[in-house]
């Protein structure tokens, strides 16, 4: 940046007793160029005010609504303004806050899914165009730099033709009816009415589409699912088994679950081309294994002198420490407030490497498309 | 056995160069029970002699044909014709090598699937039936003791209701044209004559089918399958992805794959209840996964003190060390000839813990379900 | 903290170039409770000021020496000057820069291990004793989450009586001379001058030392070590075989090597007691295997309900996505930040969780005893 | 065998309720090229007899000692009378039994360790030259397939000079005073009579030291060891931890317990040279880890196309299912039988690849040397 000063960022959600706010927090602070300067916490006042001092910002600068923020942020000079808004609540509130920041001139990181519905994401798009402002958005898995080693060797053509991709996200946490004992999280992510109308396939089945689509360079075109709320009483889809079929003619399996008793966030990913085969595993997430036709399998590890350009550059321990789940996250934020760093400085580039409003849209598509299918006894369905 | 002999086992295929025929001996040797006294190992004469002669037979007892071999034993005196027959030729020969071995009046254990479609295996089952001889089948993988591990704590209502159950077996040795290259195995195994109207998912889509229905206790109610063959000019699938439920209201995954380069024999099954959850890979088959709701995971390892009896009963190497596929593979012959000297010695059980007659019409039903499906476009179809 | 602010750092060492100075950045930054505000990054004057800039500190902060800090930082009001100091530099200069900072009123936070030789290190104790001042070391690896959990759990009794410690830490980066390409950080590492009198045993076998008494809360009472310096030329050992003897009558072993090829930083540590048995490694961080008398290994993850008190006050994402090594170091400053936030506060608590001087000590101490036991063929040697 | 016929096997000791004595008769059978004869299988007449009976021998070839077995068998004609004798007693018996066997004319395969003390060795070796007949040790994991990869890929050079090994094998099943229970294996083991001088160390020590040796080619010269009897009242070592010295400058560490809570046969082994590294595991004995300087590791698995003829021979499963401890044990049995055979028909090759005689002393010498280090305060001590 030709003024040498850290990237100003305000936050809308994540007031305390929040998960993934703090979690925001931290990524944008690990690599020391972003600074939090205001937010809109909540829509308490008494936690917007509490969570502010938590987080030592001037008491000026703790709002009590994204419309108040947007308003007076705009008002105070660049430079002292924040100069990105990031959305971290939940799903129903995500298209009417980036909606308003970009309105009034901020550039936007969300927490995904886009919006509430395809419907939405599509006016978004509308928007991002017409202000021309940067829109991102967190698809954290993406951030891991040995998911980036993966893409580079499927574009390289290290695999060949890709024949076969088999996502899967199993987690155990809604096992129970988790949202009648008062647990924030379990309570939004099941009602249809601040989540949208998939539950487990919004919240975590679109990382997986996200992650196959962002590996291997192909688009999802059609799908078949079957997805079932086994939870009694609960109001959105706790598991979906789903098969995909690709532009390219490749062939898949996407499996998401909150009911799998046991798992955590055991998301993982294989890919089978012509040539060559790849699995990355979140559980551990600094290896990547690479398969061979009658060849030794191969373990890629972060941290090595052999990994790609674009995994390298988003690691931050030499010689193979092993990084995390916090470390991907900030991957996002270090992919978007260099954009944002370019465009201050008139010297952006051509491509970033974090998901944009497209991939809002895709995701918005498959979480609709998915339902749709379910809904015709697991119909084949377009994106 | 009042008279204290080994069982006497003749076989048909097996012949020089073929694969599975050694296997099957060597299952048969590990527990030293059972004898080879015979063999109709191959269409061509002079592989039916060399073969008896590096077995060690007498000359007289290696026929030319399962017809010669049937008549010929039968005109011996018991104890010292053959006791059983086991088959292990490619699929299209089953059905009529187990009739002609039944209808002579022997005990038949048979390489899977029963037979090279469905109505034959009903029809066997009418000749098993009229007969009332001892029919088995090899579905090796449940051998493993870890997999009656998993049986047993799924009937022990260890895990609560089954919800979800994926069980995959990738294989990448098919990811190119093989049966160009003259090796027998992928040759047959590629052709619908022998081998019947599925390829990968009759191969090892049905050992899949077969374990969930083993380790769950619950059958396969329908079933929507996308089908693929990926190698050009392949005239039976390669690939496999298939939605299932079962008739207990769970849902399922099941897929398999001969083109996921780098693949050995990965196969796997995960199984999840209201309770708890199982894990196994046969890649680490002493191994048993055993999830619980905010417990730590517990690696249940064959050769334990707590191990169940049905899995500590074929378990040949106290104090863990590894057990592999070829003890699995005995443990399927250790079931099949303690019926057969049961049976001599009339003392038979209930119950016996191999697979028969109707595991096998299952499996060619689910076999057949999916071939229909897949042309269907992955329409649901009943079993 | 009665005036809600953050805490304020000054860094010694660390300039560009530099490989700790950054990890160290960082692991500040992740809790947000800490701030950069000054530094003597180097002892080139162009790169202290251009890494004070890059980390955008005002120019009149960026010292030329840390001599220089600690005097104009003293004569700044408190709330404004540094709060603490932390001292990244190779080893030699530790002892100095740790002193100027206390002597200058400085509570201080320094990279391991504390001094050139244990004689620097007795004297540093006195002289925090004298100012009555916090002093921390930055060991790592006892920042992990599962390894709190593992020193609960001996703590607890859980194991038994200790037997048997097996603590190892093999790398490979130095299996060549790498110190002769000019890569900075193995050239310092295997100068005596900079480093001490031990190589591979001063920079990773005291990780082992330190973690295994840490576990166990024993410590080590005399060894017998076979030190190499497999590469020609190389000044230092880069390979260390110990054997230990704990004052509780337990056994052990501790190994480090730095040629060991293709090994990165695979720390590992195995405890035995009379009635259980712990492992981890740093590679998967965020397990901890449990083992028992006569029932199935257990796996312990960092993020679930049943973990320790110690454990999950250090862990910053729910529901067990991964942390790694960058999060375990942030616990370090977790734990000195609190303690100088209460400190100011007027609130301290009788125990913090970060290795202190006395840890230091005995690290310099086994350090020594290492190279002297080696010197003598392996004598037993105390610590 | 230009006569076409099994090869005959005689056995001492594995009466019913012993332990190796099934697991060397399984090993046998695997590959159906060898006959069991005779046996002289306890030192109570009773259990000879019944045991001869379970196994189908005729009454007349179960004798009640290997004095009548010896004598009674060579009064037999050849082809008729076994060609070899098994030795499965305890360790007390084996010399005895060996002498007698060869002094008969009988060739010989027994389990390790070869002698109750090195005396006994030396002199078996003058035995065995004597009779120019022939002399295996059933070191049971050098018959694993990887671990012959491993040897192959050392002795090609692939690692490089070799400079660390790292050989371990801890157990639990000792970490009670299990001897007192009246299990039968835990009894002769601790006791010095039937074990020799050492307990853990000879036991399980001594597969570490002949693993080490066989996949290095390298010699230990010299060693420094800690030995331990943890449990109350135990006569023998349960536990030991040993510095080792190999002839060409390389060094290692070399541990053994059988106190070590929750490990099965753990047996692990890690190599390094100045190019490469290998790793290999028992409890996932069909993958081998190859590692590299700057380049990732690979996983070598067993039945592949890639791997050595000296493993590809030993695999009996095409395609990488998994074998296990009966299938390396088989190995030595294949090894061994094929000399009888070769010896028969007078084709005898220049090398077999089972353990001999000199590998025998090369064992008791480690057993002793490790004994006598220990007593010394684990002074350095020559093989």
């Amino acid at each position: 940046m030709s003024t040498n000063r850290k990237i100003r960022m305000g936050m809308v959600g994540g007031g305390q007793g929040a998960f993934i706010g703090a979690v925001h927090r931290i990524a944008a602070a690990i690599d020391q160029q972003i600074e939090l300067v205001c937010g809109a916490f909540s829509t308490k006042p008494e936690i917007c005010k509490a969570t502010g001092e938590e987080l030592h910002l001037p008491a000026e600068r703790s709002y009590i609504s994204f419309t108040e923020m947007m308003e007076k942020e705009a008002a105070l000079p660049l430079g002292e303004r924040m100069d990105f808004v990031v959305i971290v609540t939940p799903n129903h509130v995500h298209f009417s806050a980036a909606k308003a920041a970009l309105e009034a001139g901020f550039h936007v990181l969300s927490d995904k899914p886009a919006t509430l519905n395809h419907a939405e994401a599509v006016e978004l798009k509308k928007i991002v165009e017409k202000t021309g402002l940067l829109y991102g958005l967190s698809y954290t898995y993406t951030g891991y730099p040995m998911v980036k080693q993966a893409k580079h060797m499927v574009a390289n053509g290290d695999l060949g033709k890709i024949r076969k991709v088999i996502v899967e996200y199993p987690q155990g946490y809604l096992a129970t009816k988790l949202e009648d004992t008062g647990m924030k999280q379990a309570e939004w992510r099941t009602d249809p009415k601040r989540s949208g109308v998939a539950g487990c396939i919004g919240d975590i089945g679109s990382h997986c589409e996200n992650l196959a689509e962002y590996i291997t360079g192909q688009e999802i075109n059609e799908l078949a699912a079957d997805l079932t709320s086994f939870v009694d009483g609960r109001m959105l889809d706790d598991d979906g088994n789903i098969l995909l079929r690709f532009g390219n003619g490749a062939k898949g399996i996407l499996h998401a679950s909150q009911i799998s008793v046991g798992e955590e966030n055991n998301l993982n990913i294989r890919v089978y081309g012509e040539k060559g085969g790849l699995e990355w595993h979140q559980k551990e997430p600094n290896t990547l294994i690479v398969k061979h036709i009658d060849q030794p399998d191969q373990l890629y590890r972060t941290g090595n002198s052999y990994i790609c350009e674009a995994a390298a550059n988003v690691t931050r321990t030499p010689a193979a420490h092993p990084e995390g789940y916090l470390e991907a996250f900030a991957n996002i934020y270090l992919a978007f407030s260099q954009h944002v760093i370019d465009r201050l400085n008139g010297t952006e580039k051509a491509n970033y490497d974090y998901s944009d409003i497209d991939a809002g849209i895709r995701g918005m598509a498959f979480i609709e498309a998915s339902v749709k299918s379910s809904q015709a006894n697991a119909a084949w369905t377009k994106l």
